[in-house]
């Protein structure tokens, strides 16, 4: 049964949706990935966002460009958290994105993650799940350790570089 | 049978819409405003969009603000042209209510006009309902005579004020 | 006779106007593609707007980038719908021609699309035909029906993709 | 014991913050409400982050303006999620907040909600609950219909104003 | 005869453009003040910038607000000198008539100066008949040494004050 | 005796600068190009501006990029016209040299062009300078009809191409 | 003798400069408080930097406004470090004093600080001084021990205000 | 004993970063160059901040970019001044950076630089180290007879280019 749905408004923007599904496969986490529109299948996306919770899906990750409402329109039928997910565009960088995602009216919140940061929309999804299963907080408190030593490891290796110039 | 739907995301939004009510009333069009909000009452929106055509509608006013989805989603739910009038908000002056209503997806167009455009909302519903109904046609000629000539008037009347000082 | 009229300011903005012209054509609708500049050729822009609707043109597309007035000229002299088409331009991705084409004043409304939003354009002007000529309805109808079909099997392909991984 | 944790990096931030509080209280969820500067008092913060697991913290709301560094301090020492309440400022409209919250590095996400959103930052952390708390989230249901009930009660109320007109 | 013109789009524009009329009066250069609208009275605005040149004008001030195409208008059908003068807004302070003036295409440029910059467009105006008016040039120098007088004063006064507190 | 002087700040913004140098030659007119940094040669700045006007400069074009100074520091120090080209750069395509540029205070005007508008720059010196010399103001007229000729032929070419396909 | 310069381009910024002013005083140093402007007063601007460092300034604070170019102008001629101090205007909030200041060519950096943000300026300033001064160093301790004692003040203040509602 | 430190929140900004590095290199300065997140490994950044000043660093040159919290949090825990470079990003060309490093509140300064303005950042740690140590101000000097000497040189070489087609 899976905990995660990711679901992009066209199949382009996948590429901006791989490292959500990447992380969270890392995890060992089941996700159900789908191509659903607000503005060309809003039968479907209606449908989905209606009985996602009663599939057993937790957390919704939402990507989307533009005027990007897919977020907020699968926001309108759900009461499980939906995380919006800005992809880059070539006007302005994805800000007309992140707008559209972010500045949703009282009522009704979309958890908006930085333009293009699928993984960070993967993990924000974790980190929700990660209160009600102990395992996944556990598996981001190592993810945590793995990125300080990562960080510190190409501190040292910097340093060494430099010295040996 | 009104042929402009007039709809807004919150009632107090009612002010910025006032303008297009106004100017198509003068016009001697029906027009029925309603509040419908994509996010809180998205089966309200799903209905009426889907109905507007079959009861008369034939140009369909959206006005939002910040994240700004209706149009989008009327939109999606109708062939009929829909007119999206984007709302001033506190965060760049409407900046944000006017990329998310503009900035639509290929497939789905919303008629965009400038933040609190009211007036021009409803006038840029007349000129489609203008190639359609020619009496309609002839009363927007008019406007545009009363137009220049409140310009005109403007204009000799400055004159006049800085001569006598 | 031309219902559509497609003008650019620019013969290099073609590229952007092509989606719009295409689209149109595909709905069988005549349509007649113009470069006619507001601030190089003001004679022929004045006369054009002028005629256009004692020529049978309904509608009007304009597309132009950067100080973007054609829109606006145009309107200045027609009752006819004008829909404005912002060209992406070097500096902060067209949204200097978005605003010189949305902003208009009251009186004068310019029906603005989205950045290089070409098929938008040519969209929401059949739209606005498709309120007059129930051919174009039922058209946009089965366009709809098509999109709906084409992200249907996006997302079926996208499963089996990933399934197969 | 408080399971949402709701900070702020200056009192005079609270405004910003009450919408927030008042909707957890209102769900009858436990919150506590802090001021912490991740520049003023960073050991505060520092502690405050570590230890935030152990008191039986599940979420946490960080409210904070112009460079706005406290969601981001708090999810570097946390596996909780966190979100991210921008306030409004004088330069660009909060647009400063927004982009200091939003746009994290890879590995530590932070949910963002819109400017001056605390309603919707108290929403989300419940939502975030509710997936947990089956009492919640039977509550957030509540709230959805309530708000569609305020719609439709507007949309009503507003028709008939205008008949009376 | 008046060699300075100054037009606006709007009667209601007139507190920005005075600055500018103050100045150039002034300096005792006799200018003619007018509304004219580039969208309400397109024909006057034609008629306007053919017939400046052959009534003595030699510079023309332009003011206008939002989708700001006065300047590039009259321009058009002049190769007289344009300063355009972009009124601030609410939506982003004026940043959409600033962009609808300055970014004009190759071969019409429109002289810009800042937001609701009307002294400035005045000053501009006759720095540009300096050249042709020795008289004008000497009071430009007379008018830089009063402004370098009030700089020194405010100087000296404010050291003053603050060694009294 | 050159009439029109052309300082940019650094060599490599000649590539914006030389469409001015062009129109300007085309024209006949002398042109002395200079590389002077308001920052890093301030005295040469300052020398200049100081000596300009007697050296029989009648319109001085200053490009610069980024925090663009120096139209402002050279109109400090003269009374003739200046003309600011913002130059393009990296950061926001270009706004941050036109804000520089355009915002002077008041009292200090420089005449603004868009970003990278080194033909338009060149054309509104050339115009300056065509209020005291007939010959170039008729060149000016030459210019627009050449231009309006182009833009007909382009017309033309057009719908011939469109015709064959 | 002072070691700290603080100018500002108008006497009417003196309200932004204050908390500048007024910090450094409540540390003890000496401060020269001065109006100068680059574009009105550039010969006073240019004696000013030259001399500054033989009068023993060893920081100079420069607060200005739009096109603020202050702060560059008075670098171009020292090596002593340059604060700029962005002024809040209507248009955009700053933002374009802010990218005139910041966005410096190389070879001339000024240290920019936030929007209006005069106490930070005159913080900065110290915390120069404090590298060379111990006392001031020492001084600076203190001062971030107190608003780390303010926030846990006000943290406290906060929770039993909340607790007695 | 290194007098500056130079750090960056990622190892891929090394490019951004090396330009400071190098020119303070180029001055005969020690300088220690590190990795160290803000969020990826905050008790790293804490522990830094602390001791720096005891190591006998005196500037700390902080690289980041996105929501670039590295320069707050380091200057949360020091008196020592720190120098904040914005790395530029694909969204908005590093406003963002800019904004979430120069927009710190009351108390906490950051001494900001251009985007990707490594050059600067290094100069203005030398700068401020030249108000202590005479010889880096001497060398500053002759920094600045270079520039001044570079551009001089390019002044006359385009100059004779231009004269040689």
């Amino acid at each position: 049964m899976s905990k995660i749905a990711v679901i992009m408004g066209s199949k382009s923007d996948y590429n901006v949706v791989k490292p959500a599904v990447d992380v969270i496969k890392s995890f060992g986490v089941e996700t159900e990935v789908r191509v659903i529109s607000a503005h060309r299948t809003p039968e479907e996306a209606h449908e989905f966002s209606h009985n996602a919770i009663n599939r057993g899906v937790e957390v919704i990750i939402c990507a989307a460009g533009k005027a990007a409402h897919l977020g907020g329109v699968i926001a309108a039928n759900t009461t499980l958290p939906v995380i919006g997910l800005p992809v880059k565009t070539d006007m302005m960088g994805g800000l007309d994105s992140l707008l559209s995602i972010v500045q949703m009216p009282s009522g009704i919140p979309v958890a908006t993650v930085g333009v293009n940061g699928g993984e960070n929309a993967g993990l924000l999804a974790l980190q929700i799940l990660g209160i009600k299963y102990p395992e996944i907080a556990k598996k981001l408190s190592e993810y945590k350790s793995a990125m300080r030593n990562k960080i510190n490891a190409d501190d040292i290796a910097l340093q060494s570089e430099l010295e040996q110039k």
